[in-house]
């Protein structure tokens, strides 16, 4: 047995169990149960290094980052998670880095519950490839296609945090270290909001999970549903470590466009307003309404203190994300 | 959008649709219906540049091997091909590349009915990752474990070919041009068996497919069972490409250690040689009986002509699968 097959023994020693598991790792194919009237729903991201995280990275931080973007897109979608497919392409088979690696995994993993039931593991230029699935009913599925005129548009959790200690590491800017170690931490361990996503099941209109910031995000929900949205600026829940480090302006740019939030942006109809305040409490995650849709032409109406305004968004600059195409 | 993105818009355009998918290409995750009384089947694949094929590939061989190589998962599942996942590293987006790759995956996708339901699209080293779905009643899924003494053990078409193409192009092998194209054809374009998994559902008691070369490949089914095999060499279905081109003791290693043959190998009590017959004649393909299941711990003897034989297998040499960890 060469040592990479011994890695995938590895991770096959630590795979959850899970009821719905008919045959786990170790033959042609994986066998899973999906639940009698429900769909499966299946993400798949890869993560490059260089290309999507810095290739210095905390072994521990990857590990979780990798299964957090994933959980993201079924969170996104509503959906149970049930199992993940890890495809792992490594320069060599380091013991230090595959420790720190499995138990950045696995912590996730076992939070969500979600059971490891194959992959590949191979050498070749680091690089990481996950397929996430998870369950739903078709009919509560969070599609993006669903926003509706006079639907209020949430977000949760705060924006700009993750992308303020991007910037950070690129440019070496003077802040704090408080708020640096709490914007660090965001970028590097993200958190997949799926109990949200499961209690939207029947509210929400419409979903995503914001990967590329909310400006560019929110136009797929836009373009998805043929609707336009207004959206005042001053309601944003930028994170108080951006508000703390950087002009007003900056904040925006990162809360906008930075990207790497992994919080999601959702849309309810108009009378839901008690039903998320209870949500928010009961999840202890904030949910901040940040506008309205409306009818018209795919596009963002910016409003600050109900005026409407102009605004470039750049996002400081696109690092991480100048050319993914993620679908799905 | 950048051109990463429009990659996946142009592949997302050759989907082909199944009734089964209820949200394909474009949304957080893609929405898939499994049949009632059938589990999911999910084996992912990663081929690396240099690792699993050779950089200077034809790119519609690539595009069509790292598709088969996955689906060739779920034949030897006995699992129905429904969809697949395609995650995508590119150094740059090359259109003659890309219409090329795009081209070999798209036509063996049509062949097998199975529609693109989502992934990524990513710059970094060449590198593709497959996740292959179908679904199968766990009754009647072909797993490893399920070998009992008495059954008769078969392989599907022939072997040795695509191994000996890969050493052709490593050592310059003096080899007929003839034999040299109807090998090289085999490393490229490997044929998943996906009717004969099919077909074999409620008869074989296990199966495999052959990756790595029969004689470690059904090692996997004699540990999964519990069983041991004897086999006779002189009934091996060597291409005969490899016949007319090596020794017989080079043929034997290639057919055995080599690789890369993608035939199903299985096992079915005895009973039923003229089902298998006839099963050979109505897909076109031969299905030679090379050997029996015994009790034992998990071995394989080896008899030529009847008389057991020592065998030292190294398959020529392991190129392309020294280091490979693929679990399902």
């Amino acid at each position: 047995m060469g040592e990479f097959e011994l890695i995938q023994h590895y991770f096959a020693a630590q795979a959850a169990a899970r009821a719905d598991v008919e045959l786990g790792i170790g033959d042609d194919c994986a066998l899973l149960n999906v639940p009698v009237g429900e769909c499966l729903a299946v993400s798949t991201d890869t993560l490059v290094s260089d290309v999507h995280f810095f290739a210095d990275v905390d072994p521990v931080a990857l590990g979780h980052k990798a299964l957090a973007v994933n959980l993201s897109d079924l969170a996104a979608m509503g959906a149970q998670p049930r199992w993940i497919s890890l495809a792992l392409t490594l320069p060599k088979a380091d013991d230090v880095w595959l420790t720190g690696f499995t138990q950045g995994f696995h912590a996730l993993a076992v939070k969500h519950n979600v059971a490891l039931i194959g992959g590949d593991t191979t050498r070749g230029p680091l690089s990481i490839t996950i397929s996430a699935k998870g369950t739903v009913p078709a009919a509560q599925a969070l599609r993006r296609s669903g926003a509706k005129a006079g639907d209020a548009i949430y977000v949760s959790g705060s924006l700009g945090a993750a992308a303020l200690a991007v910037q950070q590491r690129i440019h070496n800017l003077p802040i704090n270290s408080d708020a640096l170690r709490d914007c660090s931490f965001r970028m590097d361990y993200p958190q997949p909001r799926c109990e949200l996503g499961l209690a939207l099941r029947g509210i929400a209109t419409s979903a995503l999970d914001l990967s590329d910031g909310l400006s560019g995000d929110l136009m797929h929900i836009l373009r998805a549903s043929g609707v336009a949205a207004e959206i005042e600026l001053t309601n944003l829940p930028i994170a108080s470590a951006v508000q703390r480090s950087v002009t007003p302006e900056q904040a925006l740019q990162l809360a906008l466009g930075g990207g790497d939030d992994y919080e999601l942006c959702f849309t309810v109809p108009a009378g839901h307003e008690t039903a998320i305040s209870e949500l928010a409490v009961a999840l202890d995650l904030p949910l901040t309404r940040i506008g309205t849709i409306t009818t018209g032409e795919p596009q963002i109406i910016w409003y600050h203190q109900g005026k409407a305004v102009e605004l470039h968004i750049n996002g400081w600059e696109h690092f991480h994300h100048g050319e993914a195409g993620k679908t799905s």
